[in-house]
């Protein structure tokens, strides 16, 4: 149906092809499913600071519909100087915001030798855009069983992203969430630019559930309300975005960050438009365990 | 509120700016609205071909409640020996459609000399990307009274369109309305990038309407439709599509073209999702006149 | 020899291609000869300001050898407010100072209704990047007799340069002079990037000679004589460079001027790296004029 | 010197920048020095393929005058299904051609798993565009005292990529050789655009040597002599040139790699550029070895 010139087009034999596979692939993750009749929120900091912080942000985007936990522990940070992450005290403090709220936990994972560690905590391993092409990272995400939320590259094609996600599946595991979260491009009014026509064309070559991250692509948090919403109607599967309880106080990205009363609005708007598209946005999950 | 860097900060005194006039512009071109409640859908072919092909064209989509008729009479084409449109005679076959079925007109203008004639048969005067910067015909469309569509010059950052804006009103001529029709990025899977982005940080910028090109932003039929829902999504003024009665026959972007049936498919989803933005996306104007 | 894909290919037979001639077009502006061994260098200052700064600038260029005068009468300027050019007045003293030091005059036209007054002083008529695809404007500069110094779009592609090019020599003017000025992309540490690429593959697909604009290109006049050597190296067949007496002072652009110091510098380097190229760089030309 | 804005800027106080360390830093590789008079050529096939191929290419591009030889034994592609190199056997192949010609081996390793294996053979680790934000190899590499060349990622900012080779010397490795290889931009008539601007800013922010990969930059045989060329002429302090004896034949890369003749010739072409920019274009090294 896209009319692939020869040079970028995806071979058409691929696993992850709507060739090899009609049907779209759901992706559980507990409760929550990726690629169904859901559009399920992930929320959560760019970065677990404390158990104080992790926990009020946890509490707080559970109560207003969220359906994932997301944190780093482990930060890819441009400069080798600036906070790294709280590493396996943050992968712990997400299972403890996990056991309080019920929200499935998603995190970062940068290393071959972190896959073991952080696999013990995470529901979802989370490869990073700078990440994308680090094949011996790809297989070995591939070669152990959690769900894996794969981000693309900031100036990847999306037969690059395609065949990033071809690695994982090609070692056994099919269990893969593609997210757009913006591409790199000459305009500076935005900290990327959301490729927000990837994923129709994404859903058209892949039977994978295509998830948006609003955050990053913007990095503005009075903006980002506005691309969920897009997201919604241009047919992706899902969000991941920025959440902070303080957001002038956070240690990264706090520019992009959402407060919780921004983030509830977000989703009472998208709960108002979710059924045009016959998609459903869940109110909150498990009041009792989210405020517990 | 967007956190301008020294070097793309829009000056604060513009004229374009909302510094300048916190209340929204609202563009009138006959009964259709502009920067209102209203999310008005312009429509018809990239070229007048012939009058059979404009009056079908334009009959059919008035009917599925196009509130505009597009199409060129004077092409900008890459080659000096593709299809230059048919000028005067497209100008009046526009004229004989609008008169067929209400709808107002939108054409471009390529030079300061075609202004006058232009302006005798349009109801809006459309500048090209192309043209973005061309600003003696800036200050040309800028002295005369019709309103003006701005597209978006395809390597144009916001501050570039906002003061090529800011020409036309410095002139005299407050109604203009812009249009994100894509950038161009390292992408090669769509025409061009849509940036969706742009609308909210233009709305937030400006009191200008703005709308949105789908056709051009992506270039392919079968996405045009994801994308306007997604501009709806994001806080959009209205479209501006592209509609031939038999795409494959089109002398110029044909593949980007939507035929007849689905532009009506298109309309029904829009008119859907309208009520949860608080817009109205209108069924057909003036039945009468569009089957007469 | 170039692999192109269908979408990008340049057809065979235009005007500009190799095939249609394979020898070099040589375009002689007085005694200053583009497109063979010479290695001409056009300088002067971004706008024309005054009197005193152009015949100190032109006087100083022209003695450390460049062999051609640049500067803007008519400016296409972002907005609206800045500083326009001279206009007639600017051109005034172009012809002055072209009579003062032989230097012929490089200047900009930016409207067909300017191409009359401005070939009246001008030697050589310059289409700017933002009117590259002004196609009214490129056909106007193709019916008079003037060269032309065509620069490519900050987003065109090198087809699409060509095809601009066309559009004069389809009008019957061969006396095109193509330059590469530097490309919009994400890199914020140059005001352009400059695709050095461009001008061999350029120079393989037709016989037009191709001049590079450093100063554009980086904007930094630290930068401007680096980039000169390479464009020299790489088979350009000249330059264009903004040079002001008093950079800090310039009206436009003072930070890419170089000052008469650093032009002779720059002219001292790349006389010395010519004869490797098979190239000649002149001393200054006419002394005793340039002197006067 | 170069004006940053705010968020471009390089913190000044990094191990990399020029305020740390004025003078330049010259990184040895055996007698092979980068960063001073000499101009060092790396060249060799983009895969080791087999002895026969690395032997006669190796042999061939040492006879001209290369002063290192390249070839991946670990090949990052983008396809799962691609040829991914011989590794550890293309390793030994390479300690092998080194034996029999002299010139030291530059390497890939991608992943920190296979660094203690590749220093084994290599001379230089070579970290790819790909993995240019691959923060724990950038760290193992830096833990290590083989020398490191680190490309620039494919749209990685100046300040992205001295961040990055920080993260290599904030470990205790200060041998580090910067590389331009071209960034994804709008342009696709070439594999990617040759920032040919980077090398002098770089050479302003940083004491470390930067040099240059034409053939990936271009990814056009023909086009990368007129790269080299410009690479001398701005500064650069080398050149890594992909190289196979039947480039027709090549496994990856075929169609940017030169044949044996062509690299002569391109060689003898900077010998002649050499003297004006005050360098050092050595010819073979050791011509006993190299034809032993």
């Amino acid at each position: 149906m896209i009319p692939f010139t020869p040079k970028d087009s995806t071979p058409k034999n691929l696993l992850v092809s709507r060739e090899h596979q009609s049907s779209a692939t759901v992706v559980a993750v507990g409760e929550t499913l990726f690629g169904g009749e859901e559009f399920p929120v992930i929320a959560g900091p760019c970065a677990v600071e404390s158990a104080h912080q992790l926990l009020k942000t946890a509490s707080g985007v559970c109560l207003s519909g969220a359906r994932g936990l997301r944190g780093g522990a482990f930060k890819p940070r441009t400069s080798p100087y600036s906070f790294p992450g709280l590493e396996e005290e943050g992968l712990q403090l997400l299972a403890l915001a996990r056991e309080k709220t019920g929200l499935p936990v998603f995190t970062e994972v940068m290393s071959e030798l972190q896959v073991e560690l952080v696999s013990q905590y995470a529901d979802v391993l989370q490869i990073g855009a700078r990440n994308m092409q680090n094949y011996p990272l790809l297989r070995a995400v591939g070669r152990q069983r959690r769900p894996v939320l794969l981000k693309r590259g900031m100036a990847a094609t999306l037969k690059e992203f395609l065949l990033a996600a071809e690695y994982i599946l090609a070692e056994g595991n099919p269990h893969v969430i593609l997210c757009e979260r913006g591409i790199r491009t000459f305009g500076q009014d935005t900290r990327n630019t959301l490729d927000i026509s990837a994923i129709p064309i994404l859903k058209e070559r892949t039977h994978l559930p295509v998830i948006v991250d609003p955050s990053h692509a913007c990095g503005l948090s009075e903006v980002v309300p506005h691309l969920a919403k897009a997201a919604l109607a241009v047919g992706a599967d899902g969000l991941i975005v920025e959440v902070h309880h303080q957001p002038s106080l956070a240690l990264s990205d706090g520019r992009q960050s959402l407060d919780l009363p921004a983030f509830h609005d977000m989703m009472v708007s998208l709960r108002a438009l979710a059924p045009a598209m016959q998609r459903k946005v869940y109110t909150t999950m498990s009041p009792l365990r989210a405020t517990g």
